[in-house]
């Protein structure tokens, strides 16, 4: 197989680069002025992941403005739950609702089954019209809920702060909840699939919500079923390249060895975990992505270079480190903070550091 | 020094008792009835914590119910900051709001240096209250947020969900960060030493916000002031009893080692960490309170009983465990679910034990 030559994919595979790629978690959003305006002219957060030429608008303006070193697929992780039967609705500010949410064996019956090239056509074509703009610029990234997270928003019926309704259920009747993952693992694994199969280049799994488990619960709810995804990937695209996965679950920096572990070529860290230890721990199993706190962008342009250097620094002049934030972008941020931070890693280097 | 008779104190002291005793962090709270019909007599949340004749009621109540191992003083980590000159309020189902919110170098400066046999005498007052209610039947518990914690609700005005306020200052200039700090330090200290001056038997520091910070900044802006304070309590009471110090920090299960030579004599666990691991990361030099998911109260009697058994052999049949939640208690729990918690650590041992 042909090593890859764009330095994300390179340093997800853990070869030599140039210097140390760089994306962003939510890095398509509110913050920018340009996605604003499109968001409007779409109507509603749903309308514009469902119509592919705003979609792919919103997907490369952030590649375009800050030079980036990789596009992320422009969708949410509820479109899942919503092809397999649900109803999804973004409330005014309220965050999400699925409805109704998962409750009885039955819930979990009814779910269909998801053919993602009819069901999820739409993301299909979006992901086509992005390469096709893309020109090979810089690589795709797809991604996806993992099993856990999307089961949280079906069973809560939407945003949770205790997760007392999943948590429930896990306890007083986990055959319920597996049979839920079960379905879940199998979808995944198709819209993943189809989406390399349409033209991603790597793939992203978020765990957003496997910190709130505790420890034996993440490696049997979570990490578990994760693992059967990964297993279940087809790692080459439709052009014979290598397709790296990278594995995000915020607050579970304690599990990292048995996430590298898991088959994926990348783990993605929250900001709460040392990067230098991080990368001991891995033995060189995986590479490494993140993990700067998304906070430090309220910072100066200067503290934030600085920032960016630790953490550049922290993981040091070995292969297989991307640059990203320890968690999405905040809403609050500006383009000009932005700026400043892909200016700071794409201009340092090794040899030139100053300190 | 004579050792301590209660069971809870002995535990925290890691001295042999004759089973694990619990605590529940907001074992007094909105989840019982009898809680409720207090707080409706006093009018509202901070009235009630002003009143030592009611704080003393709910403090007992949950006592006298579950026959639990340790009352906690009632009371709020805020009203540290309103006795240093903050306008502090507690609106209708928005959190606390302390008005105005610190920003400049003056706020800092023109905060109050606490007396707090003075300015938070109530506290004092119910401290007294209660110790002779209870009549030494079991150890009451003080508290105080840590400064880090205290610090990100006056500085961000009130909760957050991004810390963007408290972060940027932290970087931009930790300066001011660390003045505000030091005076928090200077004013924790002098309310715990009081509150042991009349009459609690064991202090905890909550550090709830720890957990949102880096690695680093964790170190240097938390765990720093809260080991400044250890160094400056006075550990033994009126009585000549030795009084021990608990530290709890939220999502900082990668900190355990440092937190237990902070100087402390208990560490308290939120249920992400793995217990058997903890006991033996912190190499006896600390107890360890905790540390099972206040979710399992969402599930059935019998699968507490399961859940609270599995926590209790995790730490195993060694001395030096406080049984007590991850986390508090959440309002939509039930008394008989509490009740069953509390029946399955009080009847469980390891000779008799199920499994």
């Amino acid at each position: 197989m042909p090593e890859p030559h764009h330095r994300f994919l390179r340093a997800c595979l853990r070869l030599p680069t140039d210097r140390v790629p760089i994306w962003i978690m939510r890095q398509a959003g509110r913050y920018l002025p340009e996605y604003m305006a499109v968001r409007k002219q779409a109507g509603d957060f749903l309308s514009l992941c469902k119509n592919p030429e705003l979609a792919t608008q919103v997907t490369l303006q952030p590649v375009d403005r800050f030079g980036l070193d990789a596009a992320i697929l422009f969708s949410d992780i509820l479109v899942v739950p919503e092809a397999m039967g649900m109803g999804l609705n973004f409330g005014l500010g309220e965050g999400p609702i699925l409805d109704p949410a998962i409750n009885a064996p039955g819930d979990v019956e009814k779910l269909r089954v998801i053919d993602p090239e009819q069901d999820l056509d739409y993301v299909m074509n979006t992901i086509r019209t992005i390469r096709r703009e893309l020109a090979d610029r810089v690589p795709l990234i797809g991604f996806s809920g993992s099993p856990w997270t999307l089961a949280t928003y079906m069973v809560e019926g939407g945003s949770s702060k205790t997760f007392s309704r999943i948590k429930g259920m896990m306890y007083d009747r986990p055959e319920v909840l597996q049979a839920l993952l079960d379905r879940l693992v199998d979808a995944v694994t198709r819209y993943l699939n189809a989406q390399i199969r349409h033209g991603v280049q790597a793939v992203q799994i978020f765990d957003t919500w496997g910190g709130v488990l505790g420890h034996d619960e993440f490696l049997e709810f979570s990490l578990e079923s994760m693992r059967r995804i990964v297993a279940g990937l087809e790692r080459t695209g439709p052009d014979g390249a290598v397709v790296p996965v990278i594995l995000f679950a915020k607050g579970c920096g304690s599990h990292l060895e048995r996430m590298a572990a898991s088959g994926c070529d990348v783990v993605g860290l929250d900001w709460t975990t040392d990067l230098a230890q991080a990368r001991l721990r891995v033995e060189g199993r995986v590479a490494l992505q993140g993990n700067m706190d998304p906070a430090v962008l309220s910072a100066t342009p200067e503290r934030i270079r600085r920032e960016a250097e630790r953490t550049l620094k922290a993981y040091g002049p070995h292969p297989g480190h991307v640059f990203n934030l320890g968690h999405g972008i905040t809403p609050d941020c500006t383009p000009r903070k932005v700026a400043a931070l892909v200016e700071a890693v794409q201009g340092f280097s090794f040899g030139s550091a100053s300190s």
